[in-house]
């Protein structure tokens, strides 16, 4: 569970994949109780057969943290998120949809604390058919082992 | 509830200001079983007793779900979010401290499809202490209402 | 758990008492969820402080629903609820209050339809300092034994 | 969010319509677990089978909670809930439907305090074909403008 | 709802049912959520086409958790419960699939405190074609009436 | 997370830990919620204070569905759950404690399927004072590598 991963064993270009997930019904309910956020796009399904994508669709919220949350295998003890650069919906994400994430590892560069080093990963969301669905790019603030 | 605020309607350092809400234990642990996200920084208060911050914080991807719920008042018909830029974790929120958000028209430019602007909402998010907790830029992509 | 208890069996003035149950704070955050109700009233702590009643209070509906609930014990083949009167909310409830309903027969009628009767019960709720916080008449359509 | 709306500004058949939101399964097994309420009605696919309306129902409270909550928008800092009157559920909801809720300003009366007066909201709640499913009085509190 | 049911009152080989209950989507969601058991066989719809069962079944933790709450009726003053055997997963269950619990009295023998007895109990759970998908032993310490 | 790990691989004593997780006031409610269990144990603060433990005390399937959880790390692809003996709880766990639990390969033999092996984990779960609060064994059938 508890890994230390410095930031001299990350490689550029490496790649992971998480375990899949089935967006439910239930998870929209579930993010539109938390978040306060009950619009009808997520909310109404009548609503929504007015709309060019026909049915309810989930949360960009519900599906950067499911995406996230898919990620988080591992608590690496010298390693913080820094923050998250140029997160994208791509397309909507259905009810039964299920997604799936692949992380690659696009940057590597100092930190100007010179104990760390800035990682940058590329976070990608899959559905079922293989697009698509959400971006975003992961900066990790992690420990330098020689320090 | 719904309204139509076209893209020459955003005016440039326009400030609103979001109610407030209360993050719980209850929050973090929903949010954990939402995310799948059950790391002891989050789930382990003997763990964090021996960390820097002592207690249990909550989970980035929740503050960012309850920040952005909080500032979903209106369904804005003619407008669609494009994305995030610069999501930032500036300081830990703790169990029982309130957050509330203040949204700043930031940016406003043409988009390459001329029938739209992009609006970018600088959405700041505070605790009760008048701290900085969490910061992002929110893209909107607007239609014009001249189109 | 199923009985048939017919509208010639039902005594005025019979009482019965429920088991008690703590209104937690959990039970507010995932009332809010459900209903969309995230008045400040009952989520944001900073602001309660500066209202009259000083902290977070349950919303009118959980404590009407979770009164209800507690009345709930066996199915009554022959009964439907008619529907409710008279519904009060008298005193706050506040997170970490216990409350107890007493059921109290207080009118039996026919109605309009020979073969069913209406009986009116008493829902009074209680809370640990046996403070009446919500009252309402229930109206259960009952068959009549008879017919 | 925050109006103050006094008592001289209500308008007799002033009407207004909510969002609609679509009650699912995971509502009402919620609902159950909040309520404490697990009755076949609403929990037991099978048994359903055997009675008059053939598919699982909402709980009656579960109605109540949700258009009761699609009719919080504002927060009047005048207005206070004197009680319910009449609450009925004229016609089950099953899974999938959805409801959506007309206030309409239906009595208009001084209240025994002379800074205060009391509105009547008749709150009616449909279905996605326009059918009744619940009504009730909802009973205002109201502060004069003028006191 | 509290009863005293003392240890000579069991009779062997007595049996009792209880009500049933439909196992949702919603189910196996909010486990997955309290248990952090997120595995495939239960989450990723995808996942499960390509295994013996096709499609997700729910945590073997949900079932005995709803079993044995379809069983805890009333509160029985004079017991507790000792512990459990022979827990055993017979067949998968679905969603949508509606369980049902029979109870019967196996075995009676003394407790080496003279005071108690212990009551087995063969907690036996059925689906919705009677098929056995769950079985255990729930053996209680009850108190005996002459002490 | 997919792994595979044959019988011949398991070694008698072999000892793995989990990491914490504090049992929430949120936990107790939401596990009432699923498991339809509203004992007053669990429910009523007021009552508890009238009793032994004086306080709330968690479910026995919360502390069982949560411990398991904890174990629940790499989805162990030639490995089923046959089923568990002798689960026991030992002691009451209250809101705030923290669990973590501790599994001990205990025992190694043939299955009468002769490509099956059965393993015998001890599952040991303890509070945060290293208090013994529930055990079980849990018995996985697992492929042998040979077969």
């Amino acid at each position: 569970m508890f890994i230390q991963k410095y930031f001299e064993e990350f490689q550029l270009n490496d790649v992971r994949q998480t375990k899949g997930r089935t967006i439910t019904e239930t998870d929209i309910v579930i993010h539109a109780g938390q978040s306060g956020d009950f619009f009808p796009h997520h909310m109404d399904e009548e609503w929504c057969k007015s709309q060019p994508f026909k049915k309810r669709i989930a949360h960009g919220t519900l599906i950067f943290t499911v995406a996230i949350g898919l990620t988080a295998d591992f608590v690496n003890e010298v390693s913080m998120t820094y923050g998250y650069e140029r997160l994208r919906f791509i397309k909507p994400v259905f009810i039964n949809d299920t997604i799936k994430v692949t992380v690659t590892i696009k940057d590597l560069k100092d930190h100007k604390k010179p104990e760390y080093g800035l990682v940058t990963e590329l976070v990608e969301c899959f559905n079922q058919h293989n697009e698509l669905v959400m971006l975003c790019e992961h900066i990790l603030m992690v420990k330098k082992g020689n320090s």
